[in-house]
């Protein structure tokens, strides 16, 4: 007998890779552009003085910019220490059914980490070979749903309207839409929250916004649904958002011209990845997130995944069924996917 | 039936009030004076750019600082959003026996509300009636135990070789010490984590570091409790520590002498306090933290609560259960408890 018996063993999900040394970083999904301007403006001018009190447990002003932003009432708000924060709080709040959970089996891989650590049942729903969702398999008894869309690792957008029958059909259960790509040119579900009690939709600052290390998440719903994600948050940690993030947070979202100037950027080089990745002999579903899913013809993922860190350009790669021989690789800047061009031709050819 | 069925039900913790208006504010234990000016400097020169990048999963530089800072190998620091993150952590890792946690009946109360979160088993074990700790108590089979040394909300300090025999007498349980107040005059147990692998010492920057708005806790420990901690903090959310929260913690740590003086300036002003209370009737018990916990000798307490705060100075005070006759009051700047002063010797001649 020793404490050591009394542990919670877990497997813990692993993120992508954060090289010390400079690399040409495409395995994380950040973006290769800096924040908002008005981010430095109100760091430089910051009140330190404030940093010695606790901040406001609904991240205050930050909320309340949330709020405006998206023409909600700042009761419909939850914000947490990135999406993550948000998703753990709500799989936790509102996935207690002896009922499965259910979503898609190629997807964000924290979904099964967080069943797993907080004992939900779950079942992967398999996409079809295209990676799309079939609609009807959702439309079982289930504990709560979660989809992401568009999808990670693969990028596909599902149609709202389509979506939007899984949530109608089942008002016993939450769902979950986690937006974290649809800034980058997908359609998102916000405007249903009103219509639909039982729906959740999560965001956050860590891709279209530019603030990975902000940690900047939100989840919108109507007031039941955030009341009762806020009761946990306060059983667990009154207060989360730090000050400063709150005040780099809501800077950000002030500078609207900036935000749309950047997505369109990441848009733009995604569109023209897509082409090019063609012509090397790549193959994707279309993409309507900041990254691509792409398999070679010829070549192993995995090779290539090796190949590009050699050469210092980090792409992810997973050893996972179904996806094996598919490679994420994010959008950065035009000159950033030029090496990674540059670098694969060379590599492509070079295996003959 | 709804979804609401399967919605987790809590009791949150209800911290302090943060009033909007400016008010003397000496109810959540906040430092008076403002953090260091290091971290003014390093926030009006942090490099914007580096927001879009996820930060270290381990805090990266704030964990080494801290770990140089006390002598410490960086695999034996766990950093987090505030002690209340890396003691919500710890009980979910570590107190997972069918046998009770122990902790104090008066305490700090975010306790029992974990516990009751995560369905531990706990027993509140009663202090003696001067809120002193008897050893003995907590020499009985039980799944873990917590103590806060100095204890809040008492301020009482107990001594760290007695508190040693309940460490070396429970090697088949994590022995937490909560030393969020350790930093105002009191001896912390952090040499001994050496010799026993389960003792987990918890401080927080929201005290002794002027720095609760910036929410950073850490735990110290054997490198085996701290890898576990990590791994079910990897089951949550990989990217807890925002990079601005890393580079402001790391700057206030280099500024020893400005720490050490305003620590030096809380003592002399919670001594002056002491003195000044007891003349004007109060009764207390000894406390080595940034707070006393007094009681009036005719005057019941809720009255005091009540008129401070109609005068603007903000007090703590709980309608619990042997402590409904004391007030919490945070020591703050010698003119802000000058002002207090003032007030209570009018309130109370006016009482008569």
């Amino acid at each position: 007998m020793s404490w050591e018996d009394n542990v919670k063993r877990v497997v813990p999900y692993v993120p992508g890779e954060q090289p010390k040394s400079k690399v040409i970083k495409l395995n994380t999904n950040e973006n290769p552009y800096p924040p908002s301007p008005k981010v430095r403006e109100v760091l430089s001018n910051y009140d330190i003085d404030e940093l010695r009190l606790y901040p406001d447990v609904n991240a205050g002003e930050l909320g309340m910019a949330l709020a405006k932003y998206y023409g909600l009432n700042s009761n419909q708000v939850f914000v947490g220490v990135g999406s993550d924060d948000v998703l753990a709080i709500a799989f936790m709040t509102f996935f207690n059914s002896d009922k499965e959970i259910l979503f898609p089996d190629i997807t964000y891989s924290f979904y099964d980490v967080w069943a797993d650590l907080y004992k939900i049942p779950y079942r992967m729903v398999e996409l079809n070979d295209d990676f799309r969702i079939n609609i009807e398999d959702y439309l079982v008894p289930n504990g709560g749903i979660v989809i992401p869309n568009p999808n990670a690792p693969t990028g596909v957008e599902k149609d709202v309207r389509e979506l939007e029958k899984i949530v109608a059909k089942n008002p016993d259960s939450v769902v979950i839409i986690d937006e974290a790509y649809v800034d980058f040119g997908a359609t998102s579900m916000l405007p249903l929250i009103n219509k639909y009690d039982n729906l959740l939709i999560v965001q956050t600052y860590s891709k279209s916004r530019s603030m990975a290390g902000a940690r900047i998440g939100m989840a919108f719903g109507n007031e039941k649904l955030i009341k009762y994600m806020n009761d946990v948050k306060f059983s667990i940690n009154s207060y989360t958002m730090n000050r400063l993030t709150v005040a780099a947070g809501t800077a950000a979202l002030e500078d609207e011209e900036y935000f749309k100037e950047t997505c369109d950027k990441v848009i733009a080089t995604r569109e023209r990845t897509k082409v090019r990745l063609r012509e090397l002999g790549f193959d994707m579903p279309d993409s309507k997130s900041n990254f691509v899913f792409a398999t070679h013809e010829s070549i192993p993922a995995s090779d290539i995944f090796n190949a590009a860190k050699s050469a210092g350009i980090y792409l992810r790669w997973w050893n996972k069924d179904r996806i094996s021989n598919r490679l994420r690789i994010s959008i950065g800047t035009d000159e950033e996917m030029d090496a990674l061009f540059a670098f694969l031709k060379e590599y492509i050819e070079a295996r003959g």
